[in-house]
């Protein structure tokens, strides 16, 4: 089967696929808010229904939280898993979007045309590559080159509650030779990338309670504690004067990279001064004495994510609160073990409180660090197809973010994944404005049916 | 004129006064919140209607903000003027109300009858304690014993930016022999007591921006600068160990109380268990080597009243945000100036940004503390006049509060006010489920009638 006709179709086809990529993006699949919930399900219906629509045997897989979809289409080369994810972060803060974000569009700007809307790039528009490029496939030759599983999640954005206890369910039919996942990006907006190192994740709330009601700060201002003060305590002690994390034990088990590595690292060029000027900053923070690509790929980080207390809204309230709580996350690298950092990180916080404040902790997800082993013959096929798709040759590189799907796979089905995705930096996913390039949206589904093409060879 | 029927009067109508309150107290008039700007608008004109129907010569008065209310009834006695507010507090966290806040009623509870609703202490119930004395007076000797002026402010919970000007463009019209405020409270929920110092207050909101746009923690942390971060950096940096305050030169002009002072306070024998009980705690916080009596009355504090930043709704999103924000006042005490705390409050915090972070700074009112002279012989024919209503004596105390008017009749019509109310500490005042206790407002409305008779005896 060639794949000449198949680039043509995709080209031929682009109208018709962003069309279809739309429709998906008009879907308000926010999984970490229940008032979602209905919308996470017909996100999953459609894509049954557009996973049939290419041949594929597709179902609707219920969880405890939103449902899984799962499809196969029969093939002669070999068995390749791919995972996407339909669900999408909070749309806020709403007043910063310049459209709606659930009422997507193509619009033309000065770099080019982009696809506006939320989930555009995270990861719906990732996540159509793929299932565009089999289509391709399937017109042309009426079958595809490898035999092929789709596995899309929707709770990737609330911490994957569901995902674990359904690949155990489900570990035989989600078996592959090889494991595609698409939810990363380019390396600086023009060098494909295949991802062999992802950062782990612990989030963590916290609520503080002080007085049993919220009082008046000058009937209680001085001898009654305020939760909010000593939250900030508590979370301005997370870091010493040179960015590293108080938390005890925390860098157990974080390795720095062996030379070899620091090396490519520092042929790939990174553009520390642009990747910083693109989000209106000049000066790294973070870790003294490390580089930003090295504080991002290579070193656990500590960060709040969200703080609340009091009165936010118009004009002032002398209100001395009763609560204030705060949401915490941590990156990790290496062998740092999510359970011992939760467990060090509640001790911490409970060692800093004064007497009548109480604290509650809520879990928000943990994931270990995920190391890719790159021997498997299937990262330098892929490699090799990426860079005969794009203008510079493919690099292996690390990821900040993380995404736990990848040792789930490792640990559960024995495989190291394949990480590649076509998102640049300035996409603004879980910001305002995201958007995923058009050009994204088209090489990348060229890239897959070249990487198809280049699995089939080698089997 | 005699005073007996009054008090009769008052005991009888008890029920009516009861309705006209709830009428009040069911308009939304939140001052610090635009929405609530009609509202506003509607209570003004509530009162203007009730001062008419009884007799007093009333009117609307525009200001930039929320209007004022005037009136005036003659009558023989010395020029009384009266201040209340009408505006109220804004109502959050509406979940932990009981009831609607603006559907007011009256409550039998364990420790006896209560009017809920917001503003029915703060200031709405005991605005009303003294109009209707007035009445009451009024529908027996068909006048009063006293010339009266009333002078209703919309604008006291948000800073009350048209006072000042508005008092000194009517300054004949408010000028009087004798002013009283309703804004205080009972001394420990038994004592009737005359307010004598007050705190002053500086309020300051701070709002921290680090990258141009919110950003994915997996892609930028670690490098980039996270506002929350560097805010509670800040504001934990507001205290020392002992609960002393650092900004630079904060305690200049904060005097330590006389020694007489002192004597007479610790003969209130203040209960510090049951005050700080009463709100779930049980361990004094604030300045190490202060009694919690002496941190309201005569300490300067500076409190957090509300922080926001990033993502604070259900679930977890891993954002790094761009912008975080926080309000925070301060009470003052003897001569401190608001302007010089704000001015090295606003270069602490500025002096704390790291690169790449910038702070606004938004002005949310400021007032100097107050001290009354009571060597005026109204202010001991007032503390008489509670005595005789009241079981227990009268006493001069202090305030933690702040109430502006205060300073402002003293620098502006030469007259120190005598600030005579009847809250409670569990009031609830600024805080869900507000009440006012029926005896608060029974007992609130014969004081007045008493004082009101004591000042016409004087004269």
């Amino acid at each position: 089967m060639s794949l000449t006709p198949v680039l043509a179709r995709i080209d031929a086809d682009l109208e018709n696929s962003t069309k279809r990529l739309l429709e998906l993006l008009r879907i308000r699949s926010i999984s970490t808010d229940p008032a979602y919930k209905d919308d996470c399900n017909a996100a999953a219906d459609w894509l049954v229904k557009d996973l049939i629509s290419i041949g594929a045997d597709a179902r609707k897989c219920p969880t405890p939280g939103h449902p899984m979809v799962i499809g196969h289409i029969d093939g002669p080369g070999p068995h390749v898993l791919f995972y996407g994810h339909y669900d999408v972060q909070p749309v806020d803060p709403l007043n910063l979007w310049d459209r709606d974000p659930f009422d997507p569009a193509v619009e033309t700007t000065a770099k080019g045309k982009v696809i506006r809307g939320r989930g555009s790039s995270d990861d719906k528009g990732q996540l159509m590559t793929f299932l565009e490029a089999c289509r391709a496939w399937k017109t042309e030759h009426g079958t595809l080159p490898c035999k092929i599983t789709f596995f899309f999640e929707g709770e990737e954005e609330s911490g994957s509650p569901s995902l674990v206890p359904f690949m155990l369910d489900n570990r035989n039919e989600l078996m592959s030779d090889v494991v595609l996942i698409c939810d990363t990006g380019l390396f600086q907006s023009k060098t494909p990338a295949i991802v062999t190192m992802l950062r782990g994740l612990v989030g963590e709330e916290i609520i503080l309670t002080g007085p049993d009601k919220d009082l008046h700060s000058g009937m209680y201002g001085g001898p009654s504690s305020n939760p909010i003060r000593v939250l900030t305590r508590i979370l301005a002690g997370l870091h010493d004067d040179d960015g590293r994390i108080t938390v005890p034990h925390f860098y157990d088990g974080v390795p720095e990279i062996s030379d070899e590595l620091a090396e490519q690292w520092r042929g790939l060029n990174f553009d520390h001064g642009t990747f910083l000027g693109d989000v209106g900053l000049s000066n790294p923070a973070g870790e003294t004495g490390r580089t930003p690509l090295e504080m991002i790929w290579s070193r656990p980080t500590c960060e709040i994510n969200g703080i609340h207390g009091g009165y936010t809204g118009e004009g002032f309230k002398t209100v001395l609160p009763s609560r204030a709580s705060a949401k915490v996350s941590f990156r990790l690298v290496g062998d740092q073990d999510p359970a011992e950092i939760r467990k060090n990180f509640r001790a911490y916080v409970t060692s800093m409180l004064p007497p009548d404040v109480s604290v509650e902790f809520k879990e928000h997800g943990g994931s270990k660090a995920s190391q890719m082993s790159t021997d498997a013959p299937e990262f330098e096929a892929a490699r090799s197809a990426l860079s005969d798709e794009w203008p510079d040759a493919a690099a292996f590189v690390g990821c900040g973010g993380s995404i736990p799907i990848a040792g789930h796979f490792q640990r559960i089905t024995g495989v190291s994944p394949m990480l590649i995705g076509f998102a640049k930096d300035d996409d603004a996913i879980h910001s305002p404005n995201e958007k995923y390039d058009l050009e994204s949206f088209h090489k990348g589904m060229r890239s897959w049916a070249r990487i198809l093409d280049a699995l089939s060879q080698g089997s």
